[in-house]
């Protein structure tokens, strides 16, 4: 291991994001919030400071070569440090008194989990909300360049499908480069930033409104600056427009890439996101269906209603312009469902990703044929591709781990007091980076009441379901730690 | 496909069940339940009727042999058709005035779920509630021969395991032919149910009590015929006659074979032994710890009733001596755990069962040391023998789809209406064969508000889930009916 060099990766790491705060503590200047500028200048400093003590530490390491160890410490204290360096201005500025609930609520941000510990969001200093959203903003970015650059390299829970996925030009290599395709994959996300941000202006918002809620939409985050989320807008065209942005956040970024390329016929031919589709329209049509003439008295309400939630949960944005849990049964049984499926990989969506559903049904329909046919010889096709073994295998593993650390999640949030519902829906909602669950956690609720412990295990959860399970899991075993 | 000879099989196995019909059919008649004598009587005319119908069809019929294919349809048709020959007693004397209730009520019993429709369990007559808890009996014994015996053959879902599991004289070498494993098994099954009964009966219960609890203990199934369980008898000595019996009926029956051959050892060997116990006792000891003091005063009184639940749900049988709903949120989320776990394979336990868990977890644990040496060659092991790649895939898929059918069952159990908790944990119980599930299918609850549809749904879910998903999905797999 090299732990000189994770130290200088992750200080160049932390230097940037502390670049980033220079924006909110503009407006903390601007807007003449005195003890949050002091706040983010106290953060900005700390990060240069330790950016020089690294400097000087590290002058004399020559050896700047990572092994794959050092990959999977690098991506895990990465989202750790970014938290710790993210939740110093709340803290320090006085508007998160708690240093657990700072530290939960930029975990929850830079996952892009969206689940928060404020009770009165409204009440929070407008840099700080701000900086709240971008750490979604940030957090989106950083999962879609791991998942698609890096983590196809270190095979992590069937991730090489997103490269071996589509023929043709993969995206690996759109560029020979990492760096390159990270560059591109930045172009896009900043172009769809821009392109949200417009389209909410147009529908009323102010800049900074605007601006914050299209952090939290391609993020699939879910932060909102409003304590009703994004039904204080009220506005069935913000709805749509928002829904409409989720649905794309949700998609692999590399699809994108290829449709900018004009190449509209991958999109038709992608299994992952013929099946994402699919299930998105099911959702609302279902759900549509069951709240019309009960909840909504019109047919477009129920489909703007039904669409707003489905796109929420589905991607693992967590926005709501509705309490689902006032709806039929049915609908919050299936947007229950959706809470076990998430967004595509290569998104900025959590949960367990559609490609790896989709893998697990046709690998459980070949069982079945090799127990008519015990000596057949079934190939597990994604996109007209044969998929290998291995990759099978990472999928099936990932998919036990998960439920594994759904129960884990379950058992440690129960020891805090609270029903089942709330117990396993707050693991669904953690580990699948949706932010909102049901029960105590539903949509009109939050995280605040629960115990230290529980929060920092959800910190942990958000963590560990963000970065693919394996990436923060593997660093437990015994495995790891041997030379 | 051979449907004359499935017919021909299937008859046989109906006129077996109406013999056993001829002991409550005997109780009715001494203690005079003249409309219940008579339900018998029709429904063992029907089977004998069928049975000689069967006979002059298939006379002329030489083709006795049976394909792979009619294996499946034949396990699942068995269970189809005696729910259907079980249910007509309770639906002709009337003890049950709804056909969808009898047969429910029948599947739950042959699939020893033991999920009720009943809301006066003593309001039934007795020779019905004799009826009632024998069809749990019969179909644990059904199950414990089907899959130490004939599943392994199938290869279904990893059973394959339970051959491959120990070394030395595996089950199947038991005896070089099925009928003579199946013999085996029948004698360690009616020597438990002597046992069981003659020790209830030193407790204090009647022949009748301890006959019928005897049945629902060894099943796993979990009828009673007291409205309030076990609990009825608020005895500390019969609980933990019940607990014990229900732990061994979790337990591989070709283990309890070894065992009574003084092979003692090999429970000590044995993955999934070792696997079950500890889950159980550190089930029982986080429950124990956690209700004491706050809902039992002395600490063997929190033994007890822990024990007591954390078994019968563990080993789904589903038993109650307390309303676990009223514990802490801890003890529920336990046993909510233990809902996704099951007894071991080979028992008449259901849900995944410990082996499956064991196996994924290793399997996960496995991809782990993969992601750091790639190149490496990494054998998961269960009890020191290697485990071949394709058993790992059947279970693998087997997890998904038992996770697909949980979500499944819970779409259409929320489409009657019900809420969250209730829908997932009804299909927890049901698709797991565990009967009580959280919310309103609680331990004091029952199913009996469901809608029909919902019923008969349920019954598939049973069915399905009792005999290990493949079965009887594979039949509406579009390559089944493929010639």
């Amino acid at each position: 291991m090299n732990p000189l060099t994770i130290y200088k990766i992750i200080s160049y790491l932390l230097l940037i994001i502390s670049a980033f705060m220079l924006i909110p503590a503009a407006i903390a200047l601007y807007i003449e919030e005195h003890q949050c500028l002091q706040a983010f200048i106290i953060a900005i400093s700390i990060a240069c400071i330790n950016f020089i003590a690294m400097y000087i530490i590290t002058k004399d390491n020559k050896n700047n070569s990572l092994s794959l160890k050092d990959g999977f410490l690098f991506v895990t204290l990465s989202w750790v440090f970014a938290s710790l360096l993210g939740a110093l201005p709340f803290y320090i500025s006085g508007s998160i008194p708690s240093f657990t609930d700072s530290y939960f609520e930029t975990m929850s941000g830079f996952t892009t989990t969206g689940a928060s510990i404020l009770t009165n969001i409204e009440g929070l200093p407008a840099s700080m909300l701000f900086w709240r959203s971008l750490t979604h903003w940030l957090g989106g970015m950083g999962i879609v360049v791991l998942t698609v650059a890096v983590l196809p390299l270190l095979g992590i829970g069937g991730m090489q499908l997103i490269k071996a996925e589509a023929p043709g030009p993969t995206v690996d290599k759109i560029t020979p480069k990492i760096a390159e395709t990270a560059k591109i994959l930045w172009m896009i996300y900043t172009g769809l930033t821009i392109a949200e941000t417009l389209l909410l202006m147009l529908g009323g918002m102010t800049l900074f409104d605007a601006l914050t809620h299209t952090f939290a939409t391609l993020a699939t985050g879910g932060f909102s600056t409003k304590n009703t989320s994004i039904a204080y807008y009220n506005s069935t065209y913000i709805d749509w427009v928002i829904t409409t942005f989720m649905v794309l956040a949700g998609i692999n970024f590399s699809l994108h890439f290829r449709f900018l390329s004009g190449k509209f016929k991958f999109l038709l031919k992608d299994s992952e996101f013929k099946a994402y589709i699919a299930i998105f329209i099911s959702a609302v049509l279902i759900i549509a269906i069951n709240i019309y003439g009960t909840h909504y008295k019109t047919l477009s309400d129920s489909f703007r209603y039904a669409g707003f939630q489905a796109a929420s949960i589905l991607t693992t944005t967590g926005f709501a312009t509705a309490d689902y849990e006032s709806w039929p049964a049915l609908s919050q049984a299936v947007l229950f469902i959706l809470m076990f499926i998430g967004g595509c990989a290569g998104s900025t969506g959590g949960g367990i990703k559609v490609i790896r559903i989709i893998t697990l049904l046709k690998q459980a329909l070949n069982e079945m044929k090799y127990l008519l046919h015990p000596k057949g010889v079934f190939t597990l096709r994604i996109n007209r591709e044969p998929v290998k073994k291995d990759i099978i295998y990472a999928i099936s593993g990932f998919f036990f781990l998960y439920i594994f650390m759904l129960l884990a999640t379950t058992f440690i949030s129960s020891s805090s007091g609270v029903d089942i519902i709330t117990s396993f829906t707050s693991a669904l909602a953690t580990v699948g980076n949706i932010g909102p669950g049901f029960g105590l956690v539903g949509p009109s609720e939050n995280f605040a009441f629960f115990k230290d412990y529980v929060k920092w295990f959800f910190s942990f959860a958000m963590l560990t379901g963000r970065l693919e399970l394996y990436t923060v899991l593997i660093i437990f075993t015994r495995s790891f730690w041997k030379l």
